[in-house]
């Protein structure tokens, strides 16, 4: 079922038996509006990941005492979106089935459903924890209602009111900004400001993580679908994400909208890349069950 | 109906109701299994339009001489592929039954099944005559049908054998070139070769003519999806197109696969648009009629 | 008199005569000493400008409610300076004369001149608030007087001592400074500290407002002529220019300097797309009389 | 006079005194109306002929056994076009003055006239060889007349009829090719043919050789200002002026237009680069003299 | 001994124990003196290819019928050209021992010495046939004996005089072509003339093969080290190398000097692997032995 | 000695016998084991310092008020790092014994160690202040001791315990932070914190300063080998560098790890320049003497 040719994720070479994190990656940017590229991402993530080192400092842990397997990018479909979100839920579903943490490369935002899906058939009290710029809840875009900007608003239609936790966002339409107003999410805009009460609140649950890269200013991170400036800085996201991994019940998580075409210097991808080994590694002491 | 927003291709600002010639652009490229970008081509031809001549030395016409309508591009739903062909061909029918020439600038290679649809549904002996590196006879490529590699394949399922005459083919699967020796359609495999004598069979009936770009050499034009080595030069395209639009009674035709994000330099750009405007020159003085 | 051929900054779309604001730019960087580019800056603003929302969470306003007449470029002859100056200042004269303010988009720094011509003429007790990287207080350069890294000085022997206001100055020849110094512009170096008071001192009185962009930090927008380390962020500088048109009378203003052939990821446009957004939100309540 | 700080082209090391040829810049750009940059040409050249040999395999001579000397940039205002006229030509003037052979490179098309003012001066029945894409006649330019697109036609307002000698020209506004037609000049269109007739006719006169590198196709020389597709290959071209060189007596010559920008890959200045060598080694042995 | 961690080049996915042919890559460009990353060429080549169709319409053959084994990247330090040298000859060795065909990927061109070492170890009658715009016969380089600059002169130290066939070659300095001449190499300057004669005259030796891309004219392959003006098309090499592959008897073959960081729109990338990919199938039905 | 034929950096025309500061460059990134380009570094700044004032808004200072010799780069032999240190500290050598102040500009990190040879000859008590993202302080890499990952441990070799103090540091492997602290290296992680402390202790010592550009966050330096996220400010760099050059006896410098081919914008590259000037402005009126 996983792909054999496929250059590893730094230091992920855990055979999947033994592993505790499960990576893999969804290349499909195919309801991208704007600038595709995404599809990209996990290609560019794995084959840069050479030039990070294997240590954090920030964490004095090692990838190389993990157990990851990386399972290399699903072969999707393009132009069936619905096919391609199933794919990603079979996967999901099989990994959660065998007691493991799923964590998704993207690909365009829209891949997250696909794992919610499975996440939210899982474990019905599931809350989602998600950092962008762009608060993706639109109830439709361009007539369709499966897209990169509605897929928060889909995880809602799954999972209802008080369950989605936004930080970051500073973009959207008026009407998604009323329909978190209405109560239906919980949005914090602009940067991560009250996270610390969002994870003490949610202890207890299991927590779906999705980061979506633009949340970065786009100084940091250029190579991405649309950059929105007035972002936040990589130690902010870094410190945030490493909380809601340490102090929170992760049940499953994803990395999305890298796009490496608009990266040209690279520095993009070497976040990016970055950012999921500081994941794996706070991840990697985690107890984790159902 | 039309885009009231919209910088029009050099020269083409004629009223819709005066125009000979309606050019549209369709920026889709929701199936394009490599390297995403024709989506953005349709602009970036009318855009840089203004760095060309609007005379033709090879023609000596002159296309402010022209009644071109330039409807700007459709607004198509990403994800949804089937969709995205309806808006075509709907578009496509319209501009026929107004008796005027269509025109239509790509995006991926699958929008010429929108468009073909429509011209096969009103002139029911259509032939098709195609430039391009691959041969996009495939029966099916991940599982999709509707695909950029499927496309003349799907064309012949409308046409039926004889219908279809294909040059510069460089590039395919041999189940491809089995099912075109098989007699369904007539492949001129690397260049030109055969074209005089396809124009004279084909003398009287309606044509529809679909460019793709990368039937030029990568060193022509390195800014499409799939670069294939070995095509041939701009002069050689040049001439043969102007030939078909000359010698046959063209009833629709699209330039498609330009891919701005890998032209850097602009110069793939400029090749494209400096096509158009010849194809424009060149079926100015036609005479087009069912 | 204003270009048809245009394609729209995002919602621009008002007729000329029920506008309030008359966006139109300038295509001009003939004087540019180091890399020239700036003329593509008003097209790659609107071009790009459908990645942005309409909507501000900043402000809680969406263009979609505003009354933004877009009037396209100036087609200007490059090689002589004083013909594009004046061009400048004629459609900057007919848009105050017609009760509206003019929003004008660089092209290099010098086209400030032009219109600050104009507005000098009718508002006697004009005042600039200048926001850039450099002085641009230089008596000539290379022998020129009308050049971009002169284009203050020019505006003050126009307007005289007192009426100008610089922040975030971190650039220039000694000269520069101690013309400055002499008393002849109010220079904040560095940032934006001291704008509340000159806000406070200025609330009466008719300010042009001129934004060089690269006064952001060549991190945030590395698309520009002359990249000066050590500069502001977005947000203090959308902090910054929203207070001005909120708090002042803007009787004009410009947004200059952007190099899209240095933008190779994009962000630099999308940058200076949101200000202009923020820009015309935060001056759509304004109350402009002479 | 001369520039000090200067990193020389290939082994021109030469003192002026004891040079045969002298090599200098005109780093303008300022009439271009599309893709400004060619001001970077001359520098380009010079910082990367270090990748180049001394040695022409097809020559059988070496730079290195020359006299040239490389006087580097003149320091030219932007945005007065005549001043930046004037100096070229009075730099022009003093080398033929001299005794020596001025091969000026540009910049943009219009750094000729300058060049060319003074070698009309000089030598009364002066014709010109000129290589381009475009044929630069028009009378006026955004009602300019003096532009990159209007040089050949100021030329011939110094030389008259007959005296001009164009090849590879593919595009301009019929107004130019009337203009040619009605006996002002000789054009050749698209290539080269016809170059040995012109030669032998011109053997005893003296001759300026100017060459737009946009004479080459876009897929060689990308790197310019307005890519027309459809070019000669660098093999005819460097065939073409190295006959020149050796058949005709050249008192003076310029190469113009390459613009680094648009060169990401280099190859645009590293073929620029050594078709000035193979000039430098083909007028190595000419006789010059009144 | 080989890479576990590898995305192996198109279809090249037999055990080594079944492989006629072992690919695998010297990631090094130490001793490059101008344009450094021929080290990321091996990784571009296999990475891109799966934008390559297995099956050649040239041939009528495709590489999944094939038995080709890829090793992967050795692991080389930078800075110890010596080690670097050794490694690959201890690589190539193994491979000729197990009595199968290596193909290098490199890097530079000097790791063809490590791999012509161990071939003339094997075959004391090797003769080389060589495509290059370069001669690389100096006797040394900036005071270095192993350079790229030098390496079929140290070929030639091993193999002595009449072994070495040079074709496609246009640069050098004096004394490289001297060499030649004084009948060391057969050297073929500008194209492949003479390469009939050649391969009759080879047809019962040993053969290596070594082709450095920058044959190839800058506008097929603007991605290289050293681009160098006026070398031959893809259709000129590719059947060139097809006639050495099917006529001569092949015992090893390397493929250098792409350089992915200039190949921006990535042609350079798909051509090198086109090539790769032709150079596959040409030797599958050789019949190879010792 | 010096090299003839240099475009010097910004005002930096003294001549050797009266300059005060010599600078110099290292081309060399012969053991750069991620991405090469480093080699262009030195040249890069230089020639881009023309689009930098002279004169620094920060210090109050000219550079055309001061006595800085720029002696070029050095000629180095690619492949052999043993020479090529050697030849650094024979320069550096000369340097220091003419009782000047050395300023090399690499190239990558290795080039340091040169250096540092030379002037802990000179000077037996010296220190080194080292700003950089990485602690380099690995045994050996690849099997090599000579690497830029090596450099301040085979400093440390040189100079012993309690002389090396490194701020900004955020990568490496744990054996490098278990190095440092057992008491090899003084160790300020992620920022500048502390130094204030560490120049006082040092106030009477001679001190060399190291400045890896990388310390810098990628967003502000994209254009270097390793970019590695999270690093400091401009401002907090310039702060930090100045502080040591005013409160320090600095007896040699380097500035190393801009890598031009990334730094598509050139930022990165203005950037570097801009710290240079800072630097050399603030060394200016240091007393120097053994």
């Amino acid at each position: 079922m996983w792909s054999k040719n496929v250059e590893t994720f730094l230091c992920c070479d855990a055979a999947y038996e033994e592993a505790e994190i499960v990576l893999y990656g969804a290349p499909f940017d195919g309801t991208t509006s704007y600038r595709p590229g995404t599809r990209f991402g996990p290609a560019a993530i794995r084959h840069e990941s050479y030039g990070l080192e294997s240590y954090s400092l920030y964490l004095d842990r090692d990838l190389a005492d993990g157990a990851v397997f990386d399972g290399g990018d699903l072969e999707l479909p393009f132009g069936n979106t619905e096919r391609v979100l199933a794919e990603i839920e079979t996967r999901e579903e099989q990994i959660l089935r065998d007691g493991k943490l799923p964590f998704l490369l993207g690909g365009e935002h829209l891949v997250t459903l696909g794992a919610v899906r499975a996440a939210a058939e899982r474990f019905p009290d599931l809350c989602i924890v998600h950092f962008d710029a762009h608060a993706d809840l639109r109830e439709e875009y361009l007539g369709e209602t499966r897209s990169h900007a509605s897929v928060l608003r889909r995880c809602h239609d799954l999972l209802g009111d008080g369950r989605i936790f936004q930080f970051g966002i500073r973009s959207g339409d008026r009407s998604e900004f009323l329909f978190s107003r209405a109560g239906h999410t919980q949005l914090h805009p602009f940067d991560t400001e009250g996270l610390t009460e969002t994870l003490a609140a949610l202890r207890d649950r299991p927590v779906y993580l999705t980061v979506d890269l633009d949340v970065l200013d786009p100084s940091v991170l250029p190579g991405t679908g649309t950059p929105e400036a007035g972002g936040i800085s990589f130690d902010e996201l870094r410190r945030a994400v490493t909380a809601v991994c340490q102090e929170c019940r992760v049940i499953g998580l994803d990395v999305v909208e890298l796009s490496p075409p608009y990266d040209h210097s690279g520095v993009s991808t070497a976040v990016a890349g970055k950012l999921v080994r500081e994941l794996l590694l706070a991840l990697s002491n985690q107890k984790r069950s159902e």
